[in-house]
């Protein structure tokens, strides 16, 4: 079991990549930064996936975004050239889905009120969880509308994603549904990034956007995306893969890196994205990746020698 | 000057009143608790009010609310009887628009981007001070929509206050604003109550709704409502009252009373509202009001002599 305190290893050679994948069945991959920037593909990943893939490994897309279902994950993965089944993607909104049904056994007579995008709703549905007040957008509240909001005692559960849609009625019902002691519900944040990169800059997300909710109730979410572990959890109990034999990739130390380390599997820290590998081998820094590899691509190599 | 940590003299006979009265000139009153509680009169309010002003008493009405223009409250006064001219009346939005006037010296040349409705962009106005935003309700956003939202070179502030129809792409733009250090913004939020009642329940109030930005920023806000300085600062830059002869009146010890305790002014504590003679005293509670009486509307009683 790798320690977080250990210097990584850095991976330079066939030999070496051949040695580290010998140890390693399945691979949690992050994928912005290890398998694309954007829309672009990055070097070597499109024969490194098939080269692994046909030597048995199993990879397993992990993302925090929970707008998308893994059905329509499907469908970007296509689009990039990389092919993809359900199975094959674990998004936070799916992981919540998952935790709801599994972990919590979420009653059959409760709802889940939405803060969110089809990707939660759409994974709800799929476990058979009905939700709510996703879809209401667009409106124009008045301040004589408070009264429109109400207890409803079919709330089980709150869950916040990223919601472009996010308005005053959604986080006021949140909210009203949340305060309520006797009800109980769950609080539940899919990922807690507190911006996100789109093509013209940075902007709110997720970790931001449900902060009205956390000030007002003075009650933290708990929460399922990476770094938390929740989502580790959530996958080990959805795919039941040896631990030991599970490698976390990523190239960010503070989410991916920190994810699979506090959750105890081995970690590679890939340096085509967030992360430098000064960084990485930083003594101050306490976030250490087991191996270093310039690239998720370089293991083509493995497959062309 | 009264200390904070002197113990509260209770207020309970006629002569005491007259002893207090003749103290001080000035009275800035909190409304909800002291005047009123939602739509009802406190007993001997219209008396009291009525008796202090032909005495020659100052009353400023001093509220964290924002939503409204000092014009508009000059018409929920007289709603309830309350005879009250735009002078009178020290609102957490005016606050904000004698802030950036007097103390920013806000250039000509730059706008103020607001998360707030027409009691911010009225003010800001009438101290000439274009605005922009407020109006962007109602809008459904999509994904591809983030192009749209772009650095704009003449936004000088953000003001932040109450806003029922605060949607992502205000906080997007805000956020973008922000966010760019040249532009060097200033982040102004109204007040910072967490929450506030509405006549069927508690909802999120102005501090929270901001946390978004302030959690993607990671950067707080210059707060202007009580309980913090700037709205006494500015109440002084505006009225230019001697503060030895200003006394605070209100029924809240962590808003009201350390409002006035903070800023060094004498302060009253009714006990027609929500904190309790029980907490005033408490040598555990570190905000001590100067006085003590039961209600406002005891001072109509000197007149009645």
């Amino acid at each position: 079991m790798p320690s977080t305190t250990t210097v990584p290893q850095k991976l330079t050679t066939v030999d070496q990549y051949k040695t580290f994948l010998d140890k390693y069945d399945t691979f949690l991959l992050d994928c912005d930064g290890v398998l694309w920037h954007g829309s672009h593909v990055l070097d070597g990943i499109l024969d490194t996936v098939k080269f692994l893939r046909e030597n048995g490994k199993q990879l397993v897309f992990v993302t925090n975004n929970s707008t998308l279902s893994r059905k329509n994950y499907v469908k970007k993965f296509e689009k990039l050239g990389i092919h993809a089944s359900e199975k094959d993607i674990f998004s936070s909104s799916f992981a919540t889905a998952v935790y709801l049904r599994n972990i919590l056994n979420f009653p059959k007579d409760k709802r889940v009120f939405v803060i969110g995008e089809s990707g939660i709703v759409d994974e709800l549905k799929e476990v058979g969880i009905e939700t709510c007040g996703a879809s209401d957008t667009g409106v124009v509240m008045a301040h004589g509308d408070f009264g429109s909001i109400e207890q409803d005692p079919t709330i089980g559960a709150v869950v916040c994603g990223f919601d472009i849609n996010i308005n005053y009625r959604k986080l006021a019902k949140a909210f009203t549904y949340l305060n309520n002691k006797e009800q109980n519900a769950h609080f539940i944040l899919t990922n807690d990034d507190s911006t996100f990169p789109a093509p013209n800059g940075v902007f709110p997300g997720t970790g931001s956007l449900c902060q009205p909710l956390v000030a007002a109730l003075k009650r933290q979410p708990m929460v399922m995306g990476k770094p938390n572990q929740p989502m580790l959890d959530c996958f080990f109990s959805n795919y039941h893969t040896d631990p030991a034999r599970t490698c976390m990739v990523g190239d960010r130390l503070d989410t991916d890196i920190a994810f699979g380390a506090n959750g105890n599997i081995a970690t590679l820290m890939v340096l085509t994205g967030v992360s430098t590998e000064e960084e990485a081998v930083d003594p101050n820094q306490p976030i250490k990746p087991s191996y270093i590899i310039e690239s998720f691509g370089e293991f083509a190599k493995v497959g062309q020698e």
